[in-house]
């Protein structure tokens, strides 16, 4: 018996740009990123774009495509795009269908996209998570600009080193941990969101800040009737802070591939994405974390880890924010937490995701999270019917 | 405009391990190979092990998956293992039919098969791709244990860093790099190969020991009429040492994720590769690999890189190692190097899974690679027949 050991380091980076009018000839930008490849002289030739566009963007900017082919024009010694986008539907239907992952797979085919083409896709998390998830497995990995329109993807779910579908009805089941090439932010698209668009990405800000940043969180509290009536600057700042954090996260870690039982940024995901499901993804992402987070964090208060005072101030800040806080679905089968139907269940779906130890986080103080390993399912039926409680109190 | 930048890095490790009578239950080799992971005392808790187990390996030894079950009774504070292991087909079919990778993230859904749990595949190279590929995507990765049976995967196919099935009628069109949790070459395994598969994984150590280490060369040169009549000795030190180069290689590129458009191992691949699917994967990857070794090798010395009887040597190790050096489908469309049916075709399929320029891998001298940008395809029909001619000598 002998042994041979193996042993080395990836080094991976990419920047998050902020900008506005990103396909206005000229903002160089996007030209800029595709060349930034930092590639031999000799193996820098015209770049292949394909684009994957999310439907329900196209439904408010119809224009788009036509505005990246005459932006392509300008900077053709860059790059040239391939004329027929992929169309994906937004929301949820996108990771819940194998045939949108398949129908970019067979463009990259088709295309011929390679490891040093780009696929850049623009949309909602959804539909940013499919192209990454396609991107990342044809050929071996393919890079990937991600170009996030709603709030929700351009603080989070574009930032990270994820992607996926969901499979067996869980949530994710297929995915892969791999940076992006690049992630570009641009407000302009921000204009066009719908209410719920616009509001659905605050929570995980909110999220994100009772975690790291108590001075964030007070900023939240200080402008979230501003946020909700669609300021711009205010949602400006909030993004690129929550994006911060979130880069920041990442980088501390020390396990950016989570090989470990800890996913200390999922605070409230366990009930969010258990919440996603038993709604029939009725309810969105951010408006699930804003429930899920409104549970853990009465639960924290039930549980004697925060004040009253800052279970009040949290719920309150996403109230202001225009969240509901209770959907009946929380009900759902509380006395059989094994049944697949119980919120509860949500518990172990969350560990068999990340596998080992039931890991959650809960919150100790505004700016600071607390992991536990067991939980109170009496607690959890009592913070229930607290938020029903709150909810009906402001109706 | 503003810009945010993330860099990290991730580490990767792993063991390849060499042994005999794996599953016999006074060997604690695999019991300690799954208790090996490191994790804090609290998270230990008795580890999942789902079986991919290769259809043609079970063919040969039916008995296997008993001595498993057996061995987990004896470990059973360690592990506990699927009662239902998923059988593959061996060979090519496995990488071309979607449905058994499938079938394995089935048995993953199904078993509550975690990041924390193990897949383990015993079987051939394509068998092992296949499920490696599963195994990576599914909760974004679950811990893979590779137990390969051919000499090919024993010293090639199980020892790197990527995973793949085809897919539009290309190789390894679908798959991420992802490194295993461990390697374990058993070589009982060996003694029931066929003779095909016996021979098949010798290909590979002629081609790393060309570009890497003359000694080796030597070595196999040396042993090849050994090798060729199963001598048992030889065989474990040629796995040993290819393995081993390998392991070098990856540690060593400074590209272990291939991003850039380099493939330096990759020496007689592009013919290889595209001879399988020519020959509708009736050649072995390894005998195609012999071909495409040939082919390039006589490229090399009619291009004045190689001298005639470094030339000869080498052609003369692969026949007395028992390979075929010439099928007619080298002459496959000839005359139009674009045509999907030509073997020159496969150069253009060859640069397209790395993207950027076209990089093949020629030889200088006997240890020596050296890497070129462009091709005379008169030279290679010149090759084609030189090889056609020193085979029939052969006959």
């Amino acid at each position: 018996m002998s042994s041979l050991k193996q042993q080395f380091t990836v080094s991976f980076r990419y920047d998050v740009h902020f900008t506005t009018s990103l396909f206005d000839p000229s903002n160089r930008l996007f030209a800029d990123v595709i060349s930034s490849n930092q590639e031999t002289e000799l193996n820098q030739t015209i770049k292949k774009v394909l684009f994957v566009l999310d439907k329900g963007l196209i439904d408010h900017h119809p224009e788009l495509f036509d505005e990246v082919q005459l932006y392509s024009k300008k900077y053709s010694d860059t790059f040239e795009v391939i004329s027929q986008p992929v169309l994906i539907p937004g929301g949820e239907t996108a990771k819940n269908n194998p045939e949108y992952t398949e129908l970019i797979l067979s463009a990259t085919h088709k295309n011929g996209i390679d490891r040093h083409s780009y696929v850049v896709v623009v949309g909602g998390g959804s539909v940013i998570d499919t192209a990454g998830y396609a991107a990342a497995i044809a050929h071996r990995g393919i890079r990937l600009i991600r170009v996030p329109t709603t709030v929700l993807a351009q603080n989070d779910a574009a930032i990270g080193v994820k992607n996926g579908i969901n499979a067996f009805g869980k949530k994710n089941f297929l995915g892969t941990f791999v940076p992006p090439f690049a992630v570009i932010n641009d407000s302009e698209f921000l204009k066009t969101l719908s209410e719920r668009d616009w509001r659905s990405g605050i929570s995980e800000a909110v999220k994100v800040a009772l975690l790291k940043d108590p001075a964030f969180f007070d900023f939240i509290e200080q402008h979230s009737t501003a946020l909700s009536q669609r300021d711009m600057a205010a949602m400006q700042h909030l993004i690129h802070r929550c994006a911060q954090l979130h880069l920041e996260h990442i980088l501390n870690s020390g396990d950016p591939f989570e090989s470990g039982s800890s996913r200390p940024l999922d605070f409230g995901h366990w009930a969010a994405h258990k919440l996603e499901q038993l709604t029939g993804f009725e309810l969105r992402h951010g408006e699930a974390v804003a429930i899920g987070l409104a549970l853990d964090v009465t639960y924290s208060y039930l549980n004697g880890n925060i004040k009253e005072s800052e279970w009040n101030r949290i719920l309150n800040v996403l109230q202001q924010c225009g969240f509901s806080i209770f959907v009946p679905e929380l009900y759902s089968k509380p006395d059989d937490p094994m049944d697949k139907g119980s919120l509860l269940h949500g518990l172990e779906e969350f560990r068999e995701h990340l596998g080992g130890r039931l890991t959650i986080m809960l919150l100790g103080d505004i700016g600071k999270g607390i992991e536990v390993h067991t939980v109170d399912t009496g607690l959890y039926q009592k913070a229930i019917h607290l938020l029903e409680k709150k909810e009906k109190e402001l109706v």
